[in-house]
């Protein structure tokens, strides 16, 4: 999507996610959510293979890919909208390609659309030059509540 | 689906599998996911909801919630194939449709369709009355590795 | 879902919807869905399968299928919703269960979540007694425009 | 996806299906579908926007880019895979993003993943500058029937 289309890109907030050591609650501390790299409507973002979340079969748990994608496909709009907005998960699909067992895994996350109250994201992730997972999904953006 | 549709259940693998503290490996342990009930092709499991895996607006995160539906999606075909045979997520694709701020959350899956290599499930999450995130994926059975 | 929690029914629109020849544009009266029955938040329709409609392989073309999801998800919403409002498909996502060669497909559509903004609901595509396709979706309520 | 990792790509199965009139069956050729280039993993294909096509809003009705995304999903793994196998539909997902009302789609399909028995593609459908349509969905490869 070309940044015109994406509308304000707010720096300072983009600038907040980057340095936040608290990256996406409980779960994304577990997980240990890295935010790497934030442009308009582009995310980057990492998240370590630990022995701890694999499976018995020695494969990264599938649903650790998963709370990783949904907190890309939230995160990538903050910079986007009003200050005091928000953004919730509506929907997301995901599709898992190859067995994780080692390394990094690096979200790629790009904006596809964005309106006032919805937008559309893809999620790419990969584990160096594998791609392990392929993701899109809807967020809703929630004004700010009245005071 | 048809229990006779579904082939054999294994009352076994279905009892290791509810009496089984280690349940989905590090993320499942640290969500705690409980597993209540297994029959042929259906699964009852439950996740409460902590204030540590909330996020900043209150909610439950919704990679909490995705983390759970893939560890149901996978889990729900063990009885019901070869032992030694093994399930890996597929695909899956979720609607979040109701914040959850407190609470126990039911998963509830439901085959719909096995081969012997694939399986298709639908998965809905309700907490309380409420209906909280309604799922569909597929899975693939992997044979057990030549020794 | 409750009727309770779906608001009012028009059972006006639903009569209009039920008699209507023109089921859905072209590509509606192409396929030949059929409205078989209509309450809140519940739809009933039909769609032949017919030889022209098969792939080379003997199956009827998976874009019958979907086209069939596309319609119900949005059809089952309009009497539950203020006059003048329409509705368009946010998103949806299906899985192909089994070939379909011959027969009727009756396709089960159920509201999961209606807000005055958006709704999802399933469609499950049965031929006899075979569940040929499963599906989920998101769609959004437009209000009318301002004349 | 590399062109490498697709193994091999079968350039007379492309011709036929570029030089082919009956695209996709009956659903096909009611829809228009042409393909105008096919590579390695790669596809793309048009469809007009037709007045017959439209819903009563005056967009192109949802069930039309489904059939397309449905078709160019399946295609685009013919020359990939060996004689006589074909592809079915395993499941995809779609986000319709813009509505749809005048001038040619055009649907861009790229394989994300390929095994012997599965493949993962991503369709995207832009109107001019816009993009329409994005999804994503997952093939069964079908070994020839024993004769």
């Amino acid at each position: 999507m070309s940044e015109a289309s994406l509308g304000s890109f707010d720096a300072r907030v983009a600038d907040v996610m980057l340095e936040s050591a608290d990256s996406g609650g409980g779960i994304g501390e577990f997980l240990g959510f890295r935010h790497v790299e934030m442009t308009a409507g582009h995310l980057l973002a990492e998240m370590d293979v630990r022995d701890d979340l694999k499976n018995p079969f020695g494969s990264l748990h599938g649903g650790c890919l998963s709370a990783f994608v949904d907190h890309c496909l939230g995160l990538v709009f903050y910079p986007l909208i009003p200050r005091g907005s928000w953004v919730a998960t509506t929907e997301f699909k995901l599709n898992l390609l190859k067995p994780v067992t080692a390394g990094t895994c690096l979200a790629t996350t790009d904006v596809l659309a964005l309106t006032k109250r919805s937008g559309v994201a893809r999620i790419d992730i990969t584990v160096g030059d594998d791609i392990a997972c392929a993701a899109q999904g809807t967020v809703t953006i929630v004004p700010p509540r009245a005071p």
